[in-house]
């Protein structure tokens, strides 16, 4: 966990009960088919596992992807962790499976980006420090300087990275630089409001998180404040998804909404819509932690 | 109120105290400027009434459109109402008003169109036949013959309008006819599948309100629950709206959402649109109906 | 499918895709441990079943109810179910387990008891006749003679039972009588306003679903809106329940809450509760109806 | 605004266009009867104001309380808004009310009480940082020595008052002291778990604002959510209100809900009802701040 420079005592503990170091999840996908779940259930009873949440979906019975999360208890797992993946093999071969095996208690790298708004930011930060949210924070990127001192207190490595007219590709290298020395697993695009190129998404395949400030498909693009303020709508909306080369058309992780009305105008949109922004991204963020989110042709399946 | 030809005796009788006969409103739409409240407000204060609930909106205080809407209570009302008016007249021509003085127990006269879905034309009646939405059903006209057993058992009349190809214009021409015969105010799209022509819609303005299966503008146009699913978008809304020349484009009234998941198909969200559709369309007309309702440029204000 | 008396052509039928005749589910409800989901999913598997969806839940992983819901398909199942149910008894027997084997197509047959309200009623009544709702109503049970007009075109059998002081036994006897000869599975009190004696209930354990006007345990008793109004509470809610002897204390199957403010007097509050009252029993019949509600002590799992 | 020790540059500007200088409000309480708003209004449309929004309700249009705000725009009001006051105060004597006269850019000082949990603290001092919180944290006082690390980096005077057993009065009288000293109008018990004595309360009544971590009425006193877990509902919720001397029985200011299920035992229900404590929380204190909330009775009208 993240040791704020400035809180040398821990704060808002993490809650006791949830640390079950005996418990692991073994993550599935691959086409569907009889016997799969027979299989891996069988497979998991046997070295006296017991399943305590599974959740299962396929996009067509009929030979169509297959995606399974299954949570057991299995005393001294840590030690057994690498050994029971070992011994899978033959089952993953079988059914041509993409498979995770993972811990609870796992805590994975993220970097954050961030631009001028430090609403989402900050709340990803708190979850991390309750605990909450599973996740080491490697780093935070930002193109605005002023963001080190919203990240200071919290004791974590910030990085200024500007954006200049003209220079995103060395930007974007130094990012990259950046991102593989601290060896993170996911990027978290926390109202970062530069546009990646597709080369450097291409390298990030469904481990970029955006949290786009419109209920998607909605109001793409610029401004979507001004643009729902002009339609009139009743309801604005935040959808988090994953980033691909289309913009704000990659898979939809989540979205949320809050009722307005005729009194509010841009910056009341604005102001009321960060509250489902932050909300939405740590949902989604925390799902794809615990290997909740899978992704199917341009959709997620989310055993939330 | 609409006696079912089926049930003799009242069912589901409205409840009593909201039957209040001498309460009433006056509804006030001018461009905006001072002391506009002060004369209204002095207005009824002088003639013995109370004010008991007002609301306004002014889209700017420097010569915006402003809207005000005052519920009040004064004895003997329903005698006094007409001379309320000719005497507001001097107040009225002074600021450029447009006016509407109205009994809270007033009934208006309106027209369900329908297709082959009944769900949003038996919330609408059932609604009026609980009293909860102050109309009176003229008639329903319907694309479908079938349609005529959903509303025999309320005893109301029931036409049968054909819509052939080619022939639309006879068909509206048709329904035009019973609309003046049966003098209603206002035209509720129950789901009407029909694309009513802009000469049509042009004699109505602001008087038919639509059901749209989709949060608009996101998935304008043919199979909203096709395009939502495709998308893999993770809440899915019904829009009311007034509708005007430009199909889904006209003001909205209200929307809502319901969430969905990964498990649903076009089938399940059909089913589960059904809820919000027939809640936001009664919610819309049930504020049209009371006067809640004023469109300013493509939007509207809503004093829900 | 009920025929209503009025409705002689099929009004909104149901949705094509949902009568899949070879899919089916398993529910299963034992003490937990080891093996459960391998030996279920494998007996499955060697039949040919493909699992198309899963839930399960264990109270406590070391020993505690455990409960699971497999839909799957089998082609030709509707002549292989009872065969099916006989194999599996060595497993059935092996876990301690209860068993029920279903067709996703079977429609149970249901008893509806209402007083003088029938919005709970008609909702019920509309999604039966939709095919949203999967349930043949073998009759209506009421003490106001009135509700026979309701019920009258849908038609279902209706039976005035009035329950006069100090007579309660004899309109229980009778009651049970027409439940018998209907031979229903569930009872579903739609607004009843009789309290239903012990004896009664004891016959009917976890088959007796009730709507309460209030969001339980807040407000139990009577004149629930009136203690609303009175606390201020800016939510009011409805709660579907399985009714036992102990009035308004069963376990809960769904809630839910509707926002309030200060202009809603108690008319207004009981208007504003039968969205939520007729939606949310809907849905807990619903999910009765398709074995998606368990009860383990006072409280239930959903597999919603 | 608080500048934090951490945070020597503005991060997250407040929205430019919310800073009306010639905006102000009026607020009004007094009993209800004719001619109140056409003379509040017409005393502002004498001084050249515009009232841009209005709100007003009556418990009874017969001599119930009346509650009037109304927002309006007048140059160079900072410089005026004595004088008014001063003029409007024959109106004031003639219908016997309680007035207050406010710029819209005006910020009150409030103290901040907390114990070991700090997200309801975090989401106030973040609001008010963000300008989104009209307020000034004079200070936050807490018997948890450890939340000076939280405290810290927004620049806030801290100050720890333990709470020992038998010393509550020793206690109390600290605090007191503090809180008079920083000459605050509002006490936020940010899940601030001692009970504050009759005494206290009395010294400030409606002026501390608790948050309580369950949907009042429903699970009054301690342990909430495992009261909620063993009842079974499928929501929980959280509840502001003032503090009276009857703990969680004062004035409800604002409730919200979120939906629960079978797999959530107490930590979860922890986890998830932080959320809602903290935004119910934090809408409650801005009504409460920007003069939204009327007590009347035990209840409260917000013009929200």
């Amino acid at each position: 966990v993240n040791t704020a420079l400035d809180c040398p005592e821990p704060i808002a503990k993490p809650i006791a009960s949830r640390h079950r170091p005996d418990r692991g999840r073994l993550v599935v996908s691959c086409r569907d088919g009889p016997g799969i779940i027979a299989a891996v259930s069988r497979f998991l009873a046997d070295r006296g596992a017991n399943i305590v949440h599974s959740d299962q979906h396929t996009t067509d019975p009929d030979g169509g992807d297959f995606f399974l999360r299954m949570a057991f208890d299995l005393p001294g797992l840590a030690d057994r962790l690498a050994g029971l993946a070992n011994e899978f093999s033959a089952i993953e071969a079988a059914f041509g499976m993409k498979v995770r095996w993972a811990l609870e208690q796992e805590t994975r790298r993220i970097a954050i980006f961030v631009s001028g708004e430090d609403h989402c930011l900050l709340e990803l930060l708190w979850h991390v420090r309750s605990g909450d949210l599973r996740a080491y924070v490697a780093l935070v990127i930002s193109n605005h300087a002023e963001m080190a001192a919203v990240v200071r207190p919290f004791g974590i490595p910030f990085h200024y990275v500007p954006v200049l007219p003209g220079q995103k590709a060395a930007a974007e290298t130094m990012q990259q630089s950046l991102l593989e020395d601290a060896a993170v697993e996911l990027i978290v695009l926390a109202r970062y409001m530069q546009v990646l190129s597709p080369a450097f998404i291409a390298r990030w395949p469904n481990r970029v998180i955006n949290i786009h400030h419109s209920f998607l498909p909605a109001f793409v693009g610029a401004r979507p404040f001004f643009q729902a303020q002009s339609r009139g709508v009743k309801l604005i909306g935040a959808t988090a998804h994953y980033t691909n080369e289309d913009l704000d058309a990659g898979p939809i992780i989540e979205q949320d909404v809050i009722r307005v009305d005729h009194r509010h105008d841009v910056p009341a949109l604005r102001r009321m819509s960060r509250a489902i922004e932050r909300a939405v991204l740590t949902r989604a963020v925390g799902w794809h932690l615990e290997d909740r989110v899978f992704v199917t042709g341009n959709k997620t399946v989310v055993f939330s």
